[in-house]
């Protein structure tokens, strides 16, 4: 599978309305202009998609939408991970059903310390056996609050129907020990902007990143970069990649890389809530840090 | 509203059966025998309740049992908090048509830093005004990796539908800043049992424990003792509490709590996955301590 | 030896006068008015001390002022904790060359993950071979970053020359894990103002505090409340600790409790730098914290 | 000053002779054999020197030691923090008489909340003022537990006797934040391993190194690749880099390391107590990780 999973995703954002309500034409509109930029294909229902805040109607229009407007051969991944070991199967077969090439599979936080190794590798090993397509396991301890170890990554990446991972721990050391005792075939995706290009030096297939829904063309720049062993044009894009990396995540949030699309002409709309818009001191920053770096051009 | 929630209320388990669905017939064998020992009422879809992992169908089904087998007089709270503000609202229409008195509404933890106290305190407004019946504002950090701040409880305290909270921080000072501020009518709950005797003497109105599951008479008499000012006996029980607290808590996890229970005689079961039953060491140290305690009796 | 560490002991200030330099003369004056309050004794070179911004020649000038000044019959332990177990133990034999009776040995918490529980086992073995004077283990995870764990503790109060522990975590299920199991002449103090009370129904026998420095007439009283088995007497004085514990602790720190004591009459000055002077907006809160209570009286 | 400190310094180990003495031998021996891979200096009294267990005597000793026996053109750090500022400019005073170019002045740590940015502004700023010899400001959060941050690093970078940093923290975008808006002469040296690479992707001018006592031609080679725009070389070199980087930092400790060096010939004893040598695990998982990468050659 790992030519259809090698590059750059974004984690895509879901536009609302004014209504607050799944907005399909905004998120067609960004696909088409998405489409030009040499990306792998798409990431829908992800943490950056506010898929915590959606319903399994929307889920599903969400999905079948992205579906409709990629180009051919592009990979359509959708977060799939719910807490419950039933629910994410459940959610595997509707997302494989509208049209996913692949799920996400998040580890289940909720529940923090009692979400030990040995429940990773059941749970996961359950939604594999039970999944109409491969899944891809999802580490990202920020929001989870739950680590998955790298053995129990590499336990798991012996199972057929686990094809990859994506790691958005940010931790160079993380990744580089799943890297380095992987089989062949299972694809690492980072999900870290700021180590963007430390990732490809360890040796990461691709990326999915919340960062390509604004820079598309500056992600896939950095991993053709990568493949030609260019050093100078990857430090160049390092180095531009880095304030923008800032100011679209942490504490920024989904509402700062809302209004940073909206300034480079995307069609991104506002946060659901509970989650806000960016406020007016992080709106400032955006700005600046755009036109610091030469954004929109 | 404080006389009906003054008082102890288990935060009870929810009992599946050997195929993993829920067990009404259990719930009601363990709603019964709770039903002897004077505690104020019960939360349903609790954490304690594996509520992330129960479908809107059983959570229905799950309050409307409480509501039928309790006793008369009794108040039922119900966990109604989600990701989302408006799944938040459905949540509290849904339960007060199934008999819940009021909700319980933890804090949307999956965005973390991106739940600030602003957008803590439009949440909660927005769920006020539109609930049917009133709500308690939950904090629980340890799962969903945001605090409350006291100054937005004390705010929050001030809308007439928001009539009490629940603190299960286990921090001392917390509960002692909002507890030291707050409206007089304003009922606040602990969640943590081991400082259940600390947060008596704070002033708390009641508690709200996984730990009453078990040993419901225990908690009830701590606050029985409390109010009789009874020092040597609010000792003897806090002492009596400290181990089983230990044990049916933490990383012992609700599959801990369930074994527990089951070798009180409840009608408990195993959790739901990916929650793991106890393991063997777990499991023998929940049974080496309930012995030390000369349980049961 | 317990009856020489039960009760409560300020941890005590080091006043500097305008120079910066140790002022025995202001220190002097502060012991003569503590000695009226029923102390058990006074902690020298303790972190609220500053101990570690004084030079051995300033610690040992502070022990031995102390020693001059309290009240027969009292018990003055000094801090000899350090990062190295050589210099720990030339620090214990200096104390109690200068006349401490008890050494506390604090965790040494630079190298945090390398302090393993073997490592404090040797640690704390090696230095109690070799001290003149008995020690007890001081845990402080919150400025050492290095939790001792119970086990551990429990092992070392098996050695005849440690004598007890203080502990400051405030966290209530670790002082209760070392009370249930320690030998009956294992002694276990608080450092943590806020759970005073809680740590007195598990059985505490006394407490190593900051705000004794301040108040020590209510920590004493809390005490005897807790020896009388007054209930009211202790939770009127736990609800009168609260507020005053919090703002002579934690971020508004040394400065603040230095300013605290000023405002009462002490001569405690301003702490030594890196340590800044409480801010304007933190003497605010605090003067105003203090009258809340009727401070000074 | 940044051609004296662009490039690699080993934050050298202390070795100890068998009574547990500082053994200047053994350490000339490492020295001279250092002195052959094109390092840019040392760092002496650094943390991986375990400069918090040594006494004042010492420390002189070891400074001097360094100066004898480097290469001419070499430069000599000096680990000169202390808690107090007092101590820190006394340490920066001595260390300069010894033959120090430069003190690497690490934040004062224990009172952490309490080391507030003003209160580093101040520490840094009179250190500074008083040093007879250029500083470099250090951020070692795992150790100190507290994080200098970006925008007091700037302000300090002003003043004329600070001359660059050393930042260990590992964060990309701290170390990022930083490089974007420092003065040009303002000299960069990252201490985290792992992320070599990205540091010197993102501008870092070199790097002060525990694993640099082992592999210091690779940390050397790396530098050159860089400054060569050499990225198959810089990608080889970092896969090499990291399991090596992993078994010779975090918990394996000061003892793993020096077990690392004695098997690659150098003269590094054991580390002092309450440090303990590398346990059987952990020297197995060491010489397995040496024998994979091909080490020694």
């Amino acid at each position: 599978m790992s030519h259809i999973l090698s590059g750059i995703f974004p984690a895509i954002i879901t536009p609302f309305n004014a209504e607050g309500q799944l907005d399909t034409i905004a998120l067609t509109a960004n696909i088409k202009r998405w489409n030009q930029y040499g990306l792998r294909g798409y990431v829908a229902c992800c943490s950056t998609g506010e898929a915590p805040l959606l319903t399994d109607d929307e889920r599903a229009q969400l999905i079948r939408t992205v579906k409709q407007t990629m180009l051919e051969g592009m990979t359509l991944i959708a977060g799939t991970g719910r807490e419950s070991t039933a629910q994410t199967i459940e959610a595997c077969r509707s997302a494989a059903k509208n049209g996913a090439d692949a799920g996400l599979v998040i580890a289940p936080g909720f529940f923090k310390t009692l979400i030990t190794p040995e429940a990773l590798l059941k749970h996961y090993r359950a939604v594999a056996e039970a999944a109409p397509i491969p899944i891809l396991v999802y580490n990202m301890p920020a929001f989870t609050g739950v680590t998955i170890p790298p053995a129990t990554v590499l336990a798991l990446a012996e199972h057929p129907n686990i094809i990859g991972m994506k790691d958005s721990s940010g931790n160079g050391p993380y990744l580089n020990a799943v890297i380095r005792r992987k089989p062949a075939d299972f694809i690492v995706l980072t999900g870290n902007a700021p180590t963007l290009a430390q990732a490809f030096l360890s040796g990461a297939d691709g990326a999915v990143l919340a960062v390509a829904n604004l820079i598309p063309e500056i992600c896939v720049a950095m991993h053709r970069a990568t493949q030609a062993q260019n050093f100078a044009e990857l430090q160049r894009l390092h180095k531009l990649m880095q304030p923008i990396a800032q100011v679209v995540g942490g504490s920024y949030g989904i509402g700062g890389l809302k209004h940073a699309m909206t300034l480079l002409g995307y069609d991104a709309g506002l946060p659901r809530p509970p989650l806000l818009p960016a406020t007016a001191a992080q709106t400032a920053t955006i700005e600046q840090t755009l036109q610091d770096v030469g954004l929109p051009r």
